[in-house]
């Protein structure tokens, strides 16, 4: 097997990610696991790494993105400052005498007060896989991020907790049980458009779900697809100053990234998408190219 | 101990609470339990009132409001249709060989799709207080209800999961690390009034408590306050129809009562604040009247 000449890692709350690379880009091996940061206390992180790539033999440098530099992750990267490059100069070393693993910076924003972590990974990976591209950026996900990019910058971003909202009304409020596991296209497109053009009418939608439920014998598979319309429907009319007369970037994958370009296409916005996954490798992959190119 | 001629129940989904009255509606007896409709399965809820009320004695009949009455409950009390009297004819027998239990049916809603189990009661004791009473009622809660009474009847309601949502970001969402225990007037006040002038800002608005607390050290007192403030104006923006130019009667008690009576008069709203539990009882009573004047 080929030895990785360095080693990229997405280190996310519930999740761990590793990927051997060559130095030319090519993924010889990977590798993940359940323990995210939100599981680890601070001495866990260097073992929860070597379980996954102790025995590859790379010597060169692991570059990591995400929650692993939070705070309360392995060591605290601090926040770069918008508007600044998607990737800024600088990467944090964790205490390791064994691994040299170097973590990529988060982003904050002053006013309003806004952050990321990982996801600048991702627009950095986006914008090297589409040079000089200068748009807006939606990365949805548990809580989606709008950035605007000019010249090569983060200009100004914005976030959403759309998706935990979607995860607390369906799972845990009184909405659970009238909301089924399926979908239904259409209740989805017509939730978003009552959303975008009466925003002010959620609070009063909500219940309704229960309701139409107990009073009408409403479908729970509508229903759920209904939920996620409302939500995301809220967040397009308050996300308006982002999309609107703009051409859309969305970066991830699966059902979520699909919904999103169905309803801002909806809307009249020209959608492209990008696998998630392949713009947070290309992310990494740019910083270590920068580290070499600068050590 | 004088016997009760009666006993009045309020039995929800989390809490079990039972007086003993005479029949000039003198309380005698009281004792609470946390047996509520949620934890107990169809044949536990003639034991759990057993064991509050076996030994008071009491041979009348036992009026009971609330979740008890649903599918899920003691026996299903099928809703009456709105428009309708708060009180509507007809209790349904709760199936015990032991004790004589009437449970007061719910309220649907056919469009919008709504439900009501426990407030009709309150309606009910709050028209008995205030007879010949025209206006709007608002019962804070889990579920808050805005209601429309007219001639003395419910002619039209609309329910908010305000209560629910507030307790699952506060409690649940990545926000819990932000959220302090403390209050902060202020902070509520300019909260309301941000959410009511522009609530399609919603969505934008939830994740930065939690981005000013890592950016800016926000207090977590305040952002307790600004997180109830944006629900609650969410909320008095999308029942805008109910309280604009109203009168508002606000049922209920303790700080939540306070906080919606705080914020509906800053709105110019006058409003008059009656007692939840007081409520409660007058419609309880009202019920039992109404069952001796007909048997």
């Amino acid at each position: 097997m080929t030895k990785p000449d360095w080693i990229a890692i997405d280190w996310g709350t519930t999740h761990l990610r590793v990927w051997g690379m060559t130095a030319s880009g090519t993924i010889v091996d990977q590798a993940k696991s359940d323990r995210g940061m939100g599981s680890l206390s601070r001495d866990e992180f260097e073992g929860a790494l070597h379980d996954l790539v102790g025995d590859w033999g790379c010597t060169g440098p692991m570059i990591a993105c995400g929650m692993v530099g939070s705070r309360q992750g392995w060591v605290e990267a601090p926040y770069a400052t918008a508007p600044c490059p998607a990737l800024p100069d600088g990467l944090t070393r964790a205490p390791s005498a064994t691994m040299d693993v170097r973590v990529i910076p988060g982003i904050k924003q002053m006013q309003p007060a806004d952050v990321m972590r990982g996801e600048e990974t991702q627009i950095a990976g986006f914008l090297s896989l589409n040079p000089k591209w200068d748009g807006v950026i939606c990365l949805p996900g548990t809580h989606t991020k709008w950035v605007h990019i000019s010249a090569d910058e983060v200009v100004s971003f914005q976030t959403f907790m759309t998706g935990e909202m979607f995860a607390l009304l369906s799972g845990q409020s009184v909405l659970q049980h009238s909301i089924g596991n399926g979908w239904d296209d259409a209740a989805f497109a017509t939730a978003v458009s009552e959303a975008i053009s009466k925003p002010e009418a959620l609070a009063a939608r909500l219940f309704n779900l229960r309701a139409n439920e107990l009073v009408n014998g409403q479908c729970r598979d509508a229903a759920r697809a209904r939920l996620s319309g409302l939500l995301i429907g809220a967040e397009l009319a308050a996300a308006r100053p982002y999309w609107l007369g703009q051409s859309v970037a969305v970066v991830g994958a699966g059902p979520l990234a699909k919904i999103y370009t169905t309803a801002l296409t909806a809307q009249g916005v020209p959608v492209t998408q990008t696998d998630g996954d392949r713009a947070t490798l290309a992310g990494l992959t740019a910083a270590y190219r920068r580290l070499k190119a600068t050590s």
